[in-house]
């Protein structure tokens, strides 16, 4: 493919900055009646973050029922449950509040509202038939709390089929929200090891976008700045949840992030992620990352050593010269954040069963490993995996 | 305004690179059949373009009328009458094929076609009455073969009433372009003074869009983007048409220093050029604008002197200290491509007329001067055009 060629088409209206929470009391909503989407945990409570949500619709005279069990993986049980509840009130657009769990299912969710049969009849990869929508989706209006997965500037929705130990992404042009919302503000409570993890998430999305071999000039820009950004704001923000400057620096490489998301895509280190986390979902995505991640970019680094270089110098090695700075780089941000003892053994994955997670990669989203600047066998795979195991 | 709350919003569809106008033979269509809108020049025909549309729309099952009355500076008669041969042919969308004057005039088209009265009713400024639109323009598609005004990936279009000597922008969210096409391909044969002015038309969107009291960090990452490509490849496609690889340059240019009009927007150097080209409408716009560059950025550097010394890097000039090398820069570009010597008395502006001039300005879209990083006097104005006069 000619680098020189590509398409741009990133339909949201974005809302950034601090307090921007509170257009959604002003301005022309999606329907008249949303089914807000949250997690199963606490803090959308606990931190009065749904309060909010529901104070400015009241004032908006818009109606809404809340639908609260998404997982942090979010399920296909998640799905077809809110579409449910959805239809069964008559719900017109869906509000996602909160990560990218949250976010994701709502996106989810508005497929299966409009849509007949089961959500994985849709579904592309894996077991899924990759059928076509028959219709469009309810319109999407993600609120992120987190910084994050750039749910918030993509198409893209990811959810597990706990049966089938399939975590797979899926999304089209009619799968972008029609409005965002990222407020800063809404991000000083998420806790340390949390901002940490979904972190380096939105630093994934960027470098793996770079590294793909559909990456094209724009991308590459978007790419550039979220990792400038978080090389400059993500271990203030880790140590310091009350920096505003440096929350405001993630919430933004976490937009470009879902930018380079909807210009190019991620790679086969998300692909193996998933196949982790799809059998422990326990195991958060950013933190199942973190862990893949050196040995993934040692593997990748003389690959395109010149992305290396420049992805270094983004991330803050000014003096960058060699692809292996990349890695120090970013060996050194995971150690600044805390996040550089984590063991894929803690979460009860076993060394023996490291080449059925890579086929399991390569079954539910192979896709990816098509983008990856060199084309990985099973056993390249396997061994990236391997290295990154303690 | 906190320079971290903004506001994001492009919604067009952009197909960009080398031979992708063949899209538009493959494509879902907005509508069933186009008005192709083209200047009353001859290049759209004697290279071929129109015929190429014409037959891809065929391929395409899309029926087409020709309307090729555009002038250079479009004008409030030509949106009126091609508006009315939209209605009479019942056209259900728009196709603006060439530069920027085809497609701002495609927008204006679109806009009349359903809405009732007189254009002036809905635009905002001179004696515009700044009417809501009671509805949705038809979908527009822009085919840009200049680059250029950047109009495809914004949803500005300025027009001309010759009459009341105004020439004013108009726009919203439903005046962007549905899909918008730039391949470089039809960019080749741009002769050599049109390209130098279209590129410094390109350059003064990203350098306004960067000194606005609204630019914010995307803003910024575009138009710092779009004036490195064209410090790289503006001299170079002026002085060998033929060079691929700087029009391609200056074809991504062009659609940044749109996304920067998008997110940001242009400011009073825009609104004085646009009060000489009221009054002379044979003045280019960008030729307008060269020459009285220099006078307005060295009024201007003082002013927000980091703002300069980062536009002078991105320019190319890598260790900028100070913001002259912003203005040094500046015109060296305009030696190396053979501008530096226009003059305003060329084009029959007289010396005894600048403050008529500056007035115009401050009259007909003096919301701009409200964008400038300091807010100019009408004596300031006025001496920006004195000393920018030869």
């Amino acid at each position: 493919m000619d680098k020189n060629n590509f398409s741009y088409y990133i339909p949201t209206k974005i809302f950034f900055g601090s307090g921007m929470i509170n257009k959604l009391g002003e301005m022309k909503l999606p329907g008249e009646k949303a089914l807000i989407v949250i997690s199963s945990g606490t803090s959308m409570k606990k931190y009065g973050y749904l309060d909010k949500l529901c104070k400015l619709l009241e004032k908006n005279s818009c109606e809404y029922v809340v639908y609260d069990k998404i997982k942090p993986n979010p399920t296909y049980k998640n799905v077809m449950e809110g579409s449910e509840i959805a239809k069964k009130n008559n719900c017109d657009f869906v509000i996602g509040l909160g990560g990218g769990s949250s976010i994701d299912a709502a996106k989810s969710i508005a497929i299966m509202v409009t849509n007949e049969g089961d959500y994985w009849d849709y579904v592309h990869g894996g077991t899924g038939l990759g059928l076509p929508l028959g219709n469009k989706p309810l319109e999407i209006v993600a609120i992120t709390t987190t910084a994050g997965t750039g749910t918030e500037a993509d198409p893209w929705t990811v959810i597990t089929k706990e049966d089938t130990f399939e975590k797979i992404g899926y999304g089209n042009n009619d799968t972008f929200p029609s409005i965002s919302i990222v407020d800063p503000d809404l991000m000083m409570s998420v806790p340390t090891k949390l901002t940490a993890y979904q972190g380096f998430d939105a630093l994934f999305h960027a470098t793996e976008g770079y590294l793909a071999n559909i990456s094209n000039e724009i991308s590459d820009m978007y790419a550039l700045k979220s990792i400038e950004l978080i090389g400059r704001s993500l271990a203030k923000a880790v140590n310091d949840g009350n920096d505003k400057e440096a929350r405001t620096d993630m919430a933004l490489a976490n937009t470009l992030s879902g930018f380079v998301e909807s210009t190019s895509s991620c790679i086969s280190e998300h692909s193996l992620e998933h196949a982790l986390s799809a059998y422990h979902p326990q195991l958060p995505h950013g933190a199942g990352l973190i862990m893949i991640s050196e040995s993934y970019y040692r593997f990748f680094m003389d690959k395109v050593p010149d992305r290396f270089i420049k992805m270094a110098r983004a991330l803050g090695i000014q003096n960058a010269e060699e692809p292996i700075d990349f890695v120090n780089g970013l060996l050194k941000l995971q150690k600044d954040c805390g996040v550089d003892e984590l063991k894929l053994s803690d979460y009860g994955i076993q060394k023996d069963n490291l080449e059925m997670y890579a086929k399991n990669a390569m079954d539910t989203m192979g896709g990816l490993f098509e983008l990856d600047p060199y084309k990985l066998t099973l056993s390249e795979a396997t061994s990236i995996l391997e290295h990154a195991y303690k």
